[in-house]
């Protein structure tokens, strides 16, 4: 018989099976740093609009992987040579990529702490797991930074085609049930080659690559800029915020030991220590759902209003307007909001407000995605395609928010 | 232009789109009551096994209205008398049968609260909200309870292939992506006829039936008493159970409020009151989950490496086996902790233990599925099988598990 | 025990199961005319570039039915008033729009008859079935042609949303497996409204009309025109044009005495009678494919190798250009040919030949899609979209094509 | 650049993409007699009950080739060594498993040819193609005998878990829509294993074996011996054996060449020369279906009327019981057409008849299927299980058809 010890498959609704390629790997998602991603939500507050929309970054950094295995398979079947070494630092970079995220991570990065993204908080994880691991991710942490000789290594981690967007699109319009915003992976995958060491995709894939990009952006306006997840994103946001106000003035207000520290400190990219690391390990959405649970009972008005509308699904109103609405609505609308319930203006502010979002669902500027024609020459897939789309794809699309209380009845 | 105001549609990965029905429903979901459920797994602890299972039971409930609207359909197409106030009704029993869950059902139902259990609560429930909706559930309400003079309205709530079981075995299979576990909803509804006022398959669906009853074992064996999800479930109960005997004895464990008023007080039918199912509805597994990460760092050894266990997903070892463990192996491994460990027998107990798990695919006692014959006799489907199978899935089995720390290495 | 006597279910693997709605409907698809469309491939010889496209027309006119069922369900659920008799009339007329497909229909259509297109024979074959069903398709009939007082109803039989392109497309991709050019027909038809006697699409679903266009025209780029499929489509032509040479010049070639009929006749507008009628509905996919696998072993150079070519897919080389191929190299291949082979110019033209084909994914002249705004408005969808793509997606496409003997290894 | 010539992907609805793994493969597919079977359904006459069966043995046997890909993976991934050769060979073998099957196979061998199956004309088809091929063929050829020293590549094509079964099963259920028949071929695959030369279980697939068993049950009672296709099968063996008995009587019959020779000649094993399969390599389903539409026309009561009835889907009604109907019942109905038709007790007989279906879900006598236990120890599944349900599916189900004219209105 022949023997099978730890090999690892997992089921996956979306792609049937994923075997976990190696015992290293295995092991980095048994750690506490990479299994706390299974508490954080990919989609923030989306649920509110698709309740399907519970998946996790964990499944997501899974489902890179897999992909990762695909990519590999399918270029060295081209003739790419990828060494053992190459593929499984491939695979590390990729699981790892996201690690960096908090809770509700955009607005985490506005509230709780400051100057600091994701991206550099995941770098500051890998480094802290690269000594825990014996310098065995010191590969993937190259390829991560862009640090390593080989550049196609680096696009299949981060670029308008990789393994990331790759998964995420699909994943979210899967869990979504968004289906038009579902992309062909698999197919997109198939079409990949290397030529001057620049990831492309061959030119029967120029169709695959534009309807990648038209389900991008369907998806941007339709789901992720959703104005029920835009509204709920915003008030979180909102509560964070004030929440530190009244902790700055003394109030005391019951959370997590972890959460308490971000609303005590100021963190930023300057005291962001290896103890700060460790108790941003412990942190993720349910130290934040669980505070605002609570909080709806504190006294404050700003802050017990918040929470309740974001857990009972009572959201402000909001609008999508492709023009900026009126400074003198917006005061408007304050002022009678500052009437109506006896509060001040800042506090007002809390409730009213607006703001703009953009999409582009191709950047044709740096990192353009290439085709490979038949004949051997490459071309921005902007300049490829018969019609304006992809041109058009290319355009930023800007709109504005404004949020208020909804009219009592 | 037709107005469709208060046209609400959902997107749902399995079904497409879910209408609801109306806007009475639209605005029970809108409770906090319900809204509530979307803070609670359908599948618990499962998704430390299948990492896609983060549904929740807000969604299935809406799932089940969704098969309802099928099954009204489909009846009366076949000449089934149904009234819009019947159909109604029957869309909120469906909807709020599950409203009484607490977080972590089953372990809930053995260590928060004691002798009452969710369909008990789920009825509380109800009869408070139907004051709020000024006895409108009322109709709703004699469904559920079995009241009413139409047996096969009942059935559809309550019975071996009620909505319930078609909406959660087909979307546990789903989010699992246990593909085989997959029923077809679908066809089974549109099989579904009434004779004698009793709900009834038509004989060309009775491979369809056993086919579903054959996936509802392998569901049951898979993924409900999957060893892992058996494992989190048992430890989740001993950390209530841990929790509520150190707040006994005078210890003080951060907790929400909602969570502190159960681990403070002995909650059974008895004093199940009005305020208490007000502060059970504040409580979901965020409540669960932030306490468990919290008490990571508590000084009792037992409680602390409970959730640790948890939290981590570095559980117990698990077994399953046919025959009951013997209480001397029990014994050795009980004494082997003590003393490694240096604790007492009654702590040790709570990292070594056993029990047994089991399982009846189809219950032909009573409520059985019945075959409508092309000739107009009825029979029960275990006994019009062409084969032995349906007897056979009549057959419960029982297996045994036994609990214990991991070997060192 | 409701009854349920003539209630037809079919299966299909796109919808899950089509119900026809009534018997009158199920009685034309009874009709030896109808039945014939089992016999009639949906995609002609696409099958030799993707192997499971071998669906046909009978399937997809049943689709059509499934489809249009969902939309009056949706429409009349927007309060948009559609009698009983006008749904029956619109599935009629939906189940028999492409009763006039002849086999390989545009290879026919310029071989077979002359001057005479499926339409005007559906169209045909409708009036002949009026007068069977006495008079009770005449409704039918008239929002077929467009004479009925209610625009709208027209429009979901013939436009650029109506139900047959929401069935074929979505159909032909699965078949195919090309799943990047499945559509959504189920959220389209959720999105249809009606203003004005006009079929609009409601706002939110600008998104969703786009990605149809953009699958619309990947489909059309990488299925209809797939450059296997154009060459065996132009071989067919070939057979037949050269068949019907020989038979005129007094060969006698075995075939049915349907298709000897067509061979032997020259059938346009002005003679295609009654007769012609009752012969045509004996010919389908069959004929034509089993006279090509007998006419293999026919003297004649020019005809036998072309069925050998289209038998054994062992096809022409072709290759697409987006400049029209120069006159001299078409010559220089020509006359190439006739040396190798020792053949007369003509015949030699039957092997080396060039043309073109044109797409364009949305057509904005007349008959556009239209959106309907929150604020009750309307607008060409193409002048609604927040970027360029739409305007790009009506720009038509030429490109063109050139196929000529393999060259000999 | 990677140069990737002839790497050919072909899109299948099912796999998504399939890709053939060398140019051998390949240059087998290209070959006239593979391409045959392009135009030999899948399914028989299945189309007239599921209308989208219509996929030909052609795709499946590619289907084949993606699942032994996936099988030889799987277990070189535990530890079995398969050569380059072996698994080239088990590809070449899988591929031509089914390259004997005639039109409508198990009517032929009742009517076309007399005691010879396409397993034997298999073989003649694959000797003959390895002379072609260079002797290339000859492991392929071992294999496929048994004879081949290694017992468990014969396994993964002929036994109650190969390739065959597991594609066949997965994509009729696909095609016709019968979801609940859909089979885990990913997951059946994955738990695949050798010991001791057998092919083996892994333990934990054991519920997924039970579900492939009784989904194959169901398969049979639903969609293979349903009573249409069985009727249709039945008309079809009655068209070839009276036309026979009409070209031995003198009558000349219009069909092809093909079909024409084993109409005028009694071919069985002794005479079944190098010429005979020559000739059988041009008969497919289009010759016979063609034929039968001519013979619609013909004056020949018997003979017309059958295929009138299969053309025009008009069948004669047939009744599935339990048991076996009486002689007289059927002698009356006999009867009662030879007076009503005026016709001979002969020609009545091919109206009016009954036969018998059998089914066996799980063949336990040999070639069973064995279970490894995670100790090591192997046992027959019917064995394993914890209840009586494969005990159940081993048993053989016999039932009974008759057949007679739909009586008149």
């Amino acid at each position: 018989m022949a023997s099978s010890h730890k090999l690892k498959i997992l089921n996956d609704p979306i792609y049937g099976f994923i075997t976990i390629p190696s015992e290293r790997i295995f092991n980095i998602i048994e750690h506490p740093y990479f299994q706390r991603l299974r508490r954080i939500s990919q989609m923030g507050m989306s649920f509110l609009v698709y309740p399907g929309a519970h998946h996790t970054r964990f499944h997501h950094a899974i489902g890179c992987v897999h992909l990762m295995q695909k990519a590999v398979q399918v270029l060295r079947y081209k003739g790419v040579e990828i060494s053992e070494a190459e593929e499984e630092a491939l695979q590390i970079a990729i699981l790892l990529h996201d690690i960096g995220h908090g809770p509700f991570s955009h607005a985490m990065e506005h509230s709780i702490v400051e100057g600091i993204d994701h991206e550099r908080i995941s770098l500051l994880f890998m480094e802290e797991m690269n000594k825990e691991f014996n310098q065995n991710l010191t590969l993937a942490l190259q390829i991560f930074k862009g640090n390593y000789k080989r550049r196609f290594l680096y696009q299949l981690i981060t670029s308008q085609l990789d393994m990331d967007r790759l998964d995420y699109l699909k994943r979210d319009s899967f869990y979504t049930g968004v289906a038009e915003g579902n992309i062909n992976s698999q197919r997109l995958i198939t079409m990949l080659n290397v030529v001057d060491d620049n990831l492309v995709i061959e030119e029967k894939g120029i169709y695959s690559v534009e309807k990648f990009l038209v389900a991008r952006r369907l998806m941007y306006w339709q789901v992720y800029l959703h104005k029920t997840s835009l509204v709920a994103e915003q008030l979180i946001i909102r509560v964070l915020k004030r929440a530190k106000e009244l902790v700055a003035g003394g109030v005391k207000l019951p959370c997590s030991s972890a959460l308490a520290y971000f609303l005590d400190n100021k963190i930023g990219p300057s005291n962001f220590t290896h103890k700060t690391l460790g108790i941003f390990a412990r942190l993720d959405d349910y130290d934040i759902i669980s505070a605002m649970k609570d909080w709806q009972y504190e006294e404050d008005y700003v802050l017990s209003n918040l929470c309740r509308m974001i857990i009972n699904r009572d959201l402000l109103k909001v609008k999508i307007k492709k023009k900026k609405p009126s400074r003198e609505k917006l005061q408007k609308r304050l002022l009678e909001l500052q009437q109506r319930m006896g509060i001040s203006e800042k506090e007002a502010g809390y409730f009213v407000f607006s703001g703009e979002v953009t999409n582009t669902a191709y950047k044709s500027e740096n990192d353009n995605i290439n085709i490979l024609h038949k004949n051997g020459k490459i071309s921005d897939v902007a300049k490829t395609s018969d019609q304006l789309n992809l041109k058009a794809l290319s355009k930023t699309v800007v709109k504005y928010y404004i949020c208020y209380p909804k009219p009592k009845n």
